[in-house]
């Protein structure tokens, strides 16, 4: 159950991408698992991927396609990783984007592949290819949400927002989409999420504008803090809007960058707000650090530990654990007799000790709703940072006990 | 349930030590849960101490109390850690110093207290206080057992070992008991453990000893990565064995050094055995890593994964999981194609991938058993460690979300 209402809102069309979701086979029975876009020649596009070293064999295919040419489509699939596959992955990736371009009439290196599901099994690449066809004839400028439910795996509803804005005085649209629900903690990148935009935008600006976005969205959130093998994240620019090529020198570029991290921002909530097994919305929020890095650093501690996580789960106001976590995160010289917590707008703990008008109703009544704010000021600095995350509850040991079976 | 047959073997008395355990109603009802531990005068003791930035406040105390003296007793409740608690918490533990100082006709530096439950709640000082005379008039040589017991919180068995070596050709003891099932990742400290032994071993040696052991025991296991506020481990030598100083000069010191080292290891083995949850007893075992500090960040990130956990409380060779925590370990340069993985001798991952002759019904037999080993062998160098672990199971999540209930 995820937190919140999470019904996907309409998913506005890009012109110049065309897309379609089909039934492949590849794990799943009764649902697509097999999505192709189609860019529009001229498109730019840039992508950020997992910094895992095992990263899965669609990963290190995509980067080197994408250093070689600007891809003409993006062939998706879910059910199996294809990770943990050795040289044998890599053949399977390369010889369904070489089945791809073959059909299209493109070179396989203007095709990216990607891959999310169970790894270190084998992509049954003759079911992809056979439903390449079918996945060629769908195409269609308005089939977002059926592709954002075709890339789902443990995920609960499928993930997307579209956001407009005015370039040169003409309307922009951007449309995102995004699956995740375990194995989430990205690290200098993200999950599965694709942006669509009808912009022009100048091949590296798009490539720091995509940078920035994820800095702030999919790089703070966490549910199990276990990297994935095939995160990726790839926002297109088709330029189909017109007007001229964005970049730092546009005086509408900082307007669109701003929209791109709101949507990979409403992206990464949606995430972890359909995290495995979540009953809550978490943010721990750390203030008054001596820089960003020793903010997440307290941050991510008390997001990922265990004894914070079943506390959510259970409502119960155990602040005691959230101070252990910030006590383990190894800071240096942390003054603790500086330190508040609070949850929401409740004191628990001030000076480093109980805060003395601390009521454990106060704390309860906090702990009862499905968003909370850890609030943590750390009183040794300026700077500030924030981490979404999610409890461990019985569902997600179930779901983890159980996914392959 | 614990994870193999761990009843509590005889424990050895220590001469020079005299302890009781006794009901003072902390928390628990119908059971002891306050220990006092007298120590010959002469006796030397060394200790380590949680590096938790939020150290509770008994911690903070014995800290002190080390430094200016030899302690003449112990004094340990359990059912309430008196951590979180400020200023009027230190003052709460030196209050009850100071009542048992004054009993037992010793100065309160003399006393060294430690406290382990619930953070965050004021101890109850009165009761604890008023147990006081019983305890002091129930030493005896032979409470090892009770006092195992009393110090336990979620623990589900007693924890002790004793051993004998000759020292200077006479017999000499040591016996050690630990308590410790959740909140563990001892960071260069330990949970509550309590060595003696009736060698006489010089202050300096004591304390080298005791660091060295730690660290190859204690310092190697986690359940969840929640370092404690609490952890204190105690080697207390009374000297009564007779014969020369235990120093480095002595022929008889390595000898007495690796006992120290091996009872610690046992009780750090018997704490991961009986880990909150736990129906696994895991070892990951990392070779071939260029330092010891990459093995134990690779074996940690395996160790700490919530999806090798709950994959192992499944009896599913998902190892997929491993690999991926490997990867995300962040081992720089790691060239993937070096790596091999095996379950206890199964190799499931070879040069990166899957095993040629892997087939998961050899894996699953592995994952069958309570007890495993992860082999992860980096092929980057010579330096290897090993970490001991639990799984994740719906009974981790259910201990903890009803703790304080």
């Amino acid at each position: 159950m995820p937190v919140g209402s999470l019904q996907l809102p309409p998913l506005a069309q890009i012109r110049g991408i065309r897309l379609a979701a089909v039934a492949a086979g590849i794990r799943y029975q009764g649902r697509d698992d097999l999505v192709v876009m189609e860019l529009a020649a001229g498109s730019r596009a840039a992508a950020v991927f997992t910094r895992n070293a095992f990263c899965a064999a669609p990963v290190v295919v995509a980067r080197e396609h994408l250093q070689q040419d600007m891809p003409r489509y993006l062939l998706i699939n879910s059910g199996n990783a294809n990770a943990g596959t050795g040289a044998s992955g890599l053949a399977d990736a390369r010889a369904c984007c070489q089945a791809l371009a073959q059909l299209s009439g493109c070179d396989a290196r203007q095709v990216l592949p990607f891959s999310t599901g169970v790894i270190g099994q084998k992509l049954p690449v003759e079911r992809l290819q056979a439903a390449l066809p079918a996945a060629l004839s769908a195409l269609s400028d308005s089939a977002w949400a059926a592709v954002a439910e075709a890339i789902k795996t443990t995920d609960t509803v499928a993930k997307g927002v579209s956001r407009q804005l005015q370039v040169d005085g003409r309307p922009v649209t951007v449309t995102g989409i995004a699956k995740g629900a375990g194995m989430i903690r990205p690290d200098m990148a993200t999950m599965l999420a694709y942006l669509g935009t009808d912009a022009d935008v100048e091949a590296e600006s798009l490539r720091s504008c995509l940078q920035a976005a994820v800095e702030r969205s999919f790089n703070r959130i966490t549910v199990d803090g276990d990297t994935s093998t095939n995160d990726a994240c790839v926002l297109v620019a088709t330029g189909a809007a017109g007007g001229a090529a964005l970049s730092p020198a546009h005086p509408d570029y900082p307007a669109f960058c701003e929209v791109i991290a709101q949507v990979c921002e409403r992206l990464a909530e949606l995430i972890v707000r359909d995290a495995e097994g979540a009953t809550k919305f978490v943010t721990v929020e750390v203030s008054g650090g001596a820089d960003a890095r020793e903010c997440l650093q307290v941050a991510y501690t008390v997001a990922q530990s265990p004894l914070v996580k079943t506390a959510l789960f259970a409502s119960d106001p155990n602040w005691g654990r959230i101070l252990a976590a910030v006590g383990r995160a190894g800071l240096r010289d942390l003054d603790v007799s500086k330190v508040d917590i609070f949850l929401d707008q409740v004191c628990i703990v001030r000076q480093g000790g109980v805060a003395p008008d601390y009521r454990e109703a106060d704390g309860q009544r906090v702990m009862n709703q499905a968003e909370i704010l850890i609030d943590i000021r750390l009183g040794r600095g300026g700077a500030r940072e924030r981490v979404w995350t999610s409890d461990l509850s019985h569902e997600y040991v179930r779901i983890n006990a159980e996914y392959r079976s």
